[in-house]
């Protein structure tokens, strides 16, 4: 196995038969030391934490395998920490595909002048931001993807359906538990031709409730370690 | 004629007919003393400013008549720095369309990863942001400007046309007269179920090279002083 990237949070290998595996590690990113999945810097090492984001990966793309959506994921060795997982192409130097909820975080800090936080969107809420941590991930629009040669209109399309239907598929599998997902994050490639799911998902990328109280991302796995609702 | 709107560079009166006075003023926007027509505060005032502000939209919207752009310029009185319009809902809190020729400023601090500094786009682009000074005029896509209830999907798609429209027959005026028109702000209303143009078209709109050199808001006038080209 070659090791083609040292990731912040992954290192990623070459299998013979072009497939890739992605090894999970026990760095966070945060800031100052402390745990935040939207930073952009590796902070500390939590013990145990490459396992439990895999865990949490492998469960959602199982569910969404079972449901039909092709995604990069192969399969999962828990105990090894590897994800296999199908080479696709990244768009430009990578894109976070937000679907939101319910409005809180950037989205409030960005349009508060018109919505109060925590208020239930009339459907699903996509948008787009580019991973870029000099310039703070800026939100970007499908004129813009198509004009810097990012994604093409098509594409955008492909992606924004795929992200509601994803993102749809994961809200009801946590509210059958009792939870509210209130927004996610994805990454999307190109794999022949398709726009596919890639990347991880774990509780890191998603926001929960349990009721009125935040869910941190290493406690979801525990709601979801309790076999099919 | 009462006075309905104190603004930071234009105060707004109402006429019995229904239209609006605005009447332009000296004090221009900035930082630390500096004139920055992009700026959100007024920062100085400059002597005969109101009256270059409005030779220079008078002629604009002129200009914009005489190509079949119906906007909600009635005529201009540049003696007493009045000019007359439709009254017209604006969108929101108030929106800012900008149109980009040659990508530079805020859309390079965005996207520099993807686009050298004034580099020529490859047509009209077209974005829009919420005037929110407090939280530094943030992008917003179609999407969230529909979710939000600012402006329909359908009259997103009119603002983007009609912006193309007025920015390309600027552009080419300009062009005449030896002038680059990297990009343009411009403010859109409803009024009577359509949206047109509002507000003013002055020098601080719009960013406007003489070959490589920079031409100041307050020095565009006297390029297009000269007539008909």
């Amino acid at each position: 196995m070659q090791k083609i990237y040292t990731g912040k949070t992954k290192d990623v290998f070459k299998l013979e038969d072009g497939n890739l595996v992605l090894k999970f590690k026990d760095d966070v990113t945060g800031e100052n030391g402390v745990f935040d999945p939207g930073a952009n810097a590796v902070a500390l090492t939590i013990e145990g934490v490459g396992k439990e984001d895999l865990k949490c990966s492998k469960y959602f793309f199982e569910l969404l395998r079972k449901n039909g959506v092709k995604t990069h994921y192969v399969d999962a060795n828990v105990a090894e920490k590897t994800m296999t997982v199908l080479p696709c192409e990244v768009f430009g130097k990578g894109l976070e595909v937000i679907a939101r909820f319910i409005a809180t975080g950037s989205f409030i800090r960005r349009y508060g002048a018109y919505i109060e936080d925590k208020t239930v969107l009339p459907g699903t809420f996509v948008e787009v931001t580019l991973k870029d941590d000099q310039r703070n991930d800026p939100p970007i629009s499908k004129d813009a993807l198509a004009m810097l040669g990012i994604l093409t209109k098509e594409e955008y399309k492909e992606l924004k359906e795929k992200t509601k239907e994803i993102a749809g598929i994961i809200k009801e599998d946590l509210a059958k538990r009792g939870l509210t997902l209130y927004d996610i994050k994805l990454e999307f490639g190109r794999c022949n031709g398709e726009v596919i799911l890639i990347d991880e998902l774990s509780g890191g990328n998603m926001r929960v409730f349990d009721g009125d109280s935040y869910v941190e991302p290493l406690k979801i796995y525990s709601y979801l370690d309790k076999g099919t609702v």
